[in-house]
């Protein structure tokens, strides 16, 4: 079943609301296999309002709307829908009494506004869909034309009638038979062109699967998708899906949905009975930060230095100053030395250092901005690696926080992390 | 100027993506007088997006649209505009020359990916709008049928493309006569609730500017707007509501439009010439994080101690054992401690400490999660306080370092920092 969505607000518009209602509701109607093939946002102009709905009835027969319910004299989209259907706006007596009930069981004093009545009001032959959180109910319009289902703008009162209303009354149509789910890999460390020239081959045999890429500084997460299968089928299909690219990408794939690098690292550490210190320069607290960001971190990791100056290097990290003073703070001898002393400090077993060039300045034609020296260790285990990392110094840092927890992860797992 | 914006990707009909690009361009494009009057997302479907395209030219004769540009297969917005105007694709050699150049700047190693090749092809006629982000460049391309602007997907380069080529060339065209302008005050430290009572009374005042307040994490941010007045008024009328926010609010508001907070401490310690050092708990490296994402934090931070574990608070900054024992990490005997610590080790006059309960778990009856004690100073000047900060981890976390910035702002700006 495919619909379109038109959410109504001229603030939309504006730039200074982002539209999370819209992902809400497509991601509700997926689930029971309702898929959105278009969202269209528009102001709050009874012509706009009426010609969206007229365009998207015509190519779908299927049009949720939000917004433009609500009390204020700018909310005009059940006029239009009236309009549209060629029916007269009446009251729906039954919903009016409900109003007033509440009126007067929120003690507010005085008649009813006038601006409350009118959300009484619905095209002639629509079913209410009461509002548990509001006063503007939503609206099922059917007729020759298709359906049109109005929900209010407000968020929660939206969620709460999609959850209510909308959804069990599509299920009750469809029987929920066909749906579209979707799962995430997350990778790092391969640039989304290489990944897609591995995996672009065998996209044909994953069908009904599909996989999207979706890149950040964090690395490349895959999304796979079962699109439109029988309900019985979805999850089958995208274990085959995941499988096959797990297989492919090994050890570059390190979690699924919303997995966090540094969880999985505390969770290898935890494992291995093994705990954690950091050493920063150029990150400056960012993988420490990452670490602490997950719950329960303080078990395995103990805390850090963060050497920004080289002095500081020298003092708690015992960087000796020649190597400092021949290769500079930039190069392998320093993480080494930087994770060398970081453990004898902190006497600990794991520890990861980061040293580099995260600009706008300090690039040199040997280390150009961007030029970033990672060493992780795990007892016998060192691994050391310079990345050359694109962007701005936010972008640099970012990537080279995620990379650093990439290499402690790889440390842990031992000889198979590698590669 | 009226515009269509069209925000291309499947993944923004499926719910898992949340459109911040639409937002953003919106705000920018208002800035410079061209509205945006209808926002359509659509899924990467060759004739979907032509049909889109065709539909916004005919209203309106300027499309703008977001996504469809990257590496992959899926990606097909400049086949479906080269159809539209009925031109063939040609690859622009000089985009390709700086794509080859770049991937051999980077040394991935090995020719570059087909994948890459094709992001250098334009519709014949079109203007390349070079990403200074990315790979896949912005395209201008105008016809008797009207303009389209196609920019990538990527918020960071679709934003640098907005802001570097398509604004540009829209004042170039307007002139820009009425405008619609923002200005930010950004204050921390005060509820929304608080700032909405003090500053209410004086709204009305302020037209033709009105107030939104913007809450995240670090505070509230104040955006003032004036709506569609004359592009010669917009900027004197947006000076007397800042100047009289500022009046009224006081050393609450640190700064405007995008100022960091972490900006401002190290524009102070360097006015006052002193280095700073942080001792970090509970934020594990968060408020380093913050200064030492600022170009050129290094000629004032020097670095600090990430004492999570207790140990490495007696260690590394001599917080007396029996203190710890007695009163407990998350006290003000220990943030002062630990300030006189970090100072101590990194010989700096200016130093700030974190101890908190950031939870989910830790908190006691005493200590409920959400407890964090601050410490700062700057030579003779030491203020300690503590908060009761709500929310979840990283919430809390998050407010914790924002709050410990704040007051290392207020310890170097003297007595007129405080209160």
């Amino acid at each position: 079943m495919d619909l379109e969505l038109v959410t109504i607000g001229t603030e939309l518009l504006l730039g200074h609301t982002i539209d999370t209602n819209a992902a809400y509701l497509a991601n509700a109607l997926a689930a029971v296999g309702a898929h959105v093939v278009r969202k269209t946002s528009v102001p709050d102009t009874p012509a706009t309002i009426r010609d969206v709905i007229a365009d998207g009835l015509a190519r779908s027969g299927f049009v949720v709307t939000t917004g433009g319910l609500g009390p204020t004299r700018d909310d005009v989209t059940k006029h239009a829908v009236a309009a549209l259907f060629g029916r007269p706006l009446i009251t729906d007596e039954t919903y009016l009494a409900s109003l007033e009930a509440r009126w007067e069981r929120l003690g507010r004093g005085g008649p009813m506004p006038e601006a409350n009545r009118t959300q009484a009001q619905r095209p002639e032959g629509a079913v209410v869909l009461p509002n548990p959180r509001g006063t503007a109910p939503g609206l099922w319009v059917e007729g020759a034309a298709g359906i049109v289902v109005l929900l209010p703008g407000v968020p929660h009162e939206m969620r709460a009638l999609t959850d209510r209303e909308l959804v069990p009354r599509l299920v009750a149509r469809t029987g929920g038979t066909r749906v579209t789910r979707s799962r995430v890999l997350r990778t790092t460390g391969v640039p989304e062109s290489r990944l897609a020239d591995r995996v672009g081959p065998m996209e044909a045999q994953l069908t009904p699967v599909t996989v999207a890429y979706l890149p950040s500084f964090d690395g490349v997460d895959l999304r796979l998708t079962a699109w439109d299968v029988p309900a019985t089928d979805a999850d089958a299909a995208l274990d085959r899906g995941a499988v096959a690219l797990q297989d492919l990408l090994g050890s570059s794939v390190y979690g699924e949905g919303e997995t966090d690098l540094a969880a999985v690292v505390l969770d290898l550490a935890r494992a291995a009975g093994v705990r954690i210190a950091v050493a920063e320069s150029c990150t400056g607290g960012l993988v420490a930060g990452r670490l602490t960001a997950v719950p329960g971190a303080s078990d395995v990791f103990a805390g850090g230095v963060i050497a920004y100056d080289n002095a500081v290097k020298t003092r708690d990290l015992g960087v000796a100053a020649s190597i400092l003073a021949t290769v500079g703070a930039v190069s392998e001898e320093t993480v080494r030395a930087m994770v060398a002393g970081v453990r004898a400090r902190f006497g600990v077993e794991t520890a990861v250092a980061v040293s580099g060039v995260a600009g706008p300045d300090g690039g040199t034609a040997d280390k150009p901005v961007g030029t970033v020296w990672l060493c992780a260790a795990c007892g016998e285990r060192v691994l050391a690696v310079q990345l050359g990392l694109p962007g701005d110094r936010n972008e640099i840092r970012t990537r080279a926080a995620q990379a650093a927890l990439d290499l402690v992860r790889r440390v842990l797992r031992g000889p198979e992390g590698v590669g």
